[in-house]
């Protein structure tokens, strides 16, 4: 049984975090740099953008995880530090700085990044700046603040658990707006958890459980160069740590699948423009592969999006995404419905037309959160989806990002 | 040697076309319904798209080429007839009640529609006012008006080619705004010659093309239920029909190219809200499959095309779509820069920014048509893809495409 609690990364023991301004980005206001500590060394497990271009930190990060254990994340917002002149050396002066303040070895330190591509990171700042951070069991919200870009709503979760016969805590914070296609954690998703574990199956389930979480979710089809998912587990709740699958593991998977899946439907309802959330689910298809497929196709269509920003019930759309996504089904099988609290309204039976009322249908369809839902009558495979409208919105803030 | 002439279909010898108002969308006073004649049979050879999911027209024109012979098209706008109800019924209708008109059989009919998915198509008033269509050897134009739907432009080429020391002609029109991602033709292409090809290697020879063409155009990432490029070959030129590979079918090859890369081009300048044409020319790939895997994805990207929107040199997002793509290529060796008949300016060597002027980068990429050249270094393999910004007024025309 899960609990929802307050406090985000701060809600296991062990861990503070906070933020500063150091300036990255000069023309904002805003604290840019992030720092989430552990009192004692964590397992530690991450997963990264499967885009071919990645970033600095990633590689950086990937290098001090090698031994499965972490201390701290250092985290900067307005320069994503990917294709960047002096990215490596850049990376490693911010794990440097961060690891002096904190007293750690720099294998200790992950680092992540989050911004424009292809601009120097200013290192220097955040070498003069980082030292004025303040740290404390309330500075969740603060470092989620820090990571924020184009966000216009912090994204935080935390749940009480069991295991062992102690009380686990898990919490995450994220940020994620545009560029979100994520092809394994997305931009950025920090978890922490007193839950003792071991780092390998920590991994393991870090990768069953992103598969469900952040990669069903899509604002605009682009893949990141800087996405990352991490978790530390600091084992102060004093269970056994969990080293095997058993009732314990299945625990603090749902924990995490818990947390994961409530951070990815945060950012597709805040994905960049959106008036509308969208989920898509899709049951009775031959696999969960083929459930996914067809899901993850429908939430990414550019045209279905922009019918549901006109709360147009284009049904037709639908079927064409699912037609395109190379995913095994039989269109005469389809049946399409559409879903929100204001009410249901079937629109498509056995991959045809059924006669419903417009005017019900944009009633339902003018929700913030509409879903969208598929039986492809095949077999027993389920998925779900999450994404967004496509607005004049999205257009504007993407037209000039950098300036 | 090619020479651009005037004619659309109707500029190879034997040709007919007109169109006529039968009302398949009630609210809309255009003509909805073409037919384009050849006075003598025509091996003919069709593509369709890859969509799971497909029209009907396109399955019963598959049946009627399946002998590789037509003499005739009928298309119509307004509806798709796609997961409509008695899809097939109408479809066959509407082939039935063009070849009456015309004296044909059933089988020399290739019928096409563009429009709604998932409405039933008004196949009575079809057949009700087809015969009051006037088909000349001017037509080509109201045959063209008459498939459009979104387009705002006209889209036609024809050019005269030499084979087997005859004069031979080539001409088409197609139609295509939104749901256009083509894998396959793209929506509705129709291209007509007087030149004499066995319709075996007519079809082999379009595949060829179509792939270099309208495969390589994207609006919005989705590949439409309706795709269908056809070619109808009469053989009126008098040269000696052309059954296989020399001179005089790469004659017939290169007038083919040239009038489907100009139509695909024309696909890609009005692309629903477009402001500006994009051209993505990959260079130094280690195949043409990687070229094209890239230049494709640059085109397709949301991110990128709302950058151009905004003239935002943002050259980062270009090497994220690469990475995303899928295809193999070393981020550390990539150039890319920026073109337009206003200048070009170089943004990215070996993966790393360089320092340019974004005022003169501005400058450059305010252009109608702006050209994304990338060379990753690797081979000798190239490709272009074209596809067009995103604006507001995607979104606008797509948020209420039905009413």
């Amino acid at each position: 049984m899960l609990n929802e609690i307050n406090g985000g990364v701060c809600a296991p023991q062990g861990f503070t975090a906070g933020a500063v301004r150091c300036g990255v980005k000069a023309s904002s206001p805003k604290d840019d740099t992030a720092i989430i500590l552990s009192s004692v060394p964590c397992a530690a497990a991450a997963v990264y953008t499967k885009n071919r271009v990645k970033a600095a930190p990633l590689h950086v990060t990937r290098e001090h995880l090698a031994d499965g254990t972490a201390r701290a994340i250092v985290a900067n917002s307005g320069n994503a530090n990917a294709c960047a002149p002096d990215g490596m050396e850049n990376a490693r002066r911010e794990a440097a700085a961060a690891a002096k303040l904190l007293g750690l070895a720099e294998s200790d330190m992950v680092v992540a990044s989050t911004g424009v591509i292809g601009q120097r990171l200013n290192i220097e700042c955040i070498e003069e700046n980082l030292h004025n951070i303040c740290l404390s069991e309330n500075g969740s919200d603060a470092a989620e603040n820090a990571i924020m870009t184009t966000d216009t709503k912090p994204k935080t979760a935390a749940f009480e658990f069991t295991a062992g016969g102690k009380s686990c805590k898990i919490g995450g914070i994220c940020k994620g707006s545009g560029m979100i296609h994520p092809n394994m954690g997305t931009m950025l998703a920090f978890i922490t958890t007193d839950c003792a574990v071991s780092s390998a199956l920590l991994h393991e389930t870090l990768l069953a459980v992103v598969r469900r979480s952040f990669n069903r979710v899509s604002v605009d089809g682009d893949t990141s160069t800087n996405d990352m998912c991490v978790v530390l587990a600091n084992g102060l709740a004093g269970n056994a740590e969990i080293t095997e699958k058993g009732a314990d593991w299945e625990a603090l998977k749902e924990a995490l699948e818990t947390v994961c899946i409530s951070l990815a439907k945060q950012i597709a309802a805040d994905g960049e423009g959106a008036s509308r959330m969208l989920t898509c689910t899709v049951c009775g298809a031959k696999d969960e592969d083929t459930a996914e497929t067809l899901a993850k196709s429908v939430c990414s269509s550019s045209l279905l999006k922009a019918a549901m920003f006109g709360a147009d019930a284009n049904w037709g759309r639908v079927l064409c995404a699912m037609g395109y996504s190379g995913a095994e089904f039989d269109p005469e099988a389809v049946d399409v419905e559409f879903l929100s609290e204001r009410g249901r309204i079937p629109v498509c039976q056995a991959g045809r037309a059924l006669a419903f009322s417009e005017e019900k249908a944009k009633e339902i369809l003018l929700s913030d959160s509409v879903e969208i839902l598929i039986d492809v009558h095949e077999g027993s495979g389920e998925a779900v989806a999450w994404g967004c409208d496509l607005t004049y919105e999205y257009v504007k803030i993407n037209g000039d990002y950098r300036t």
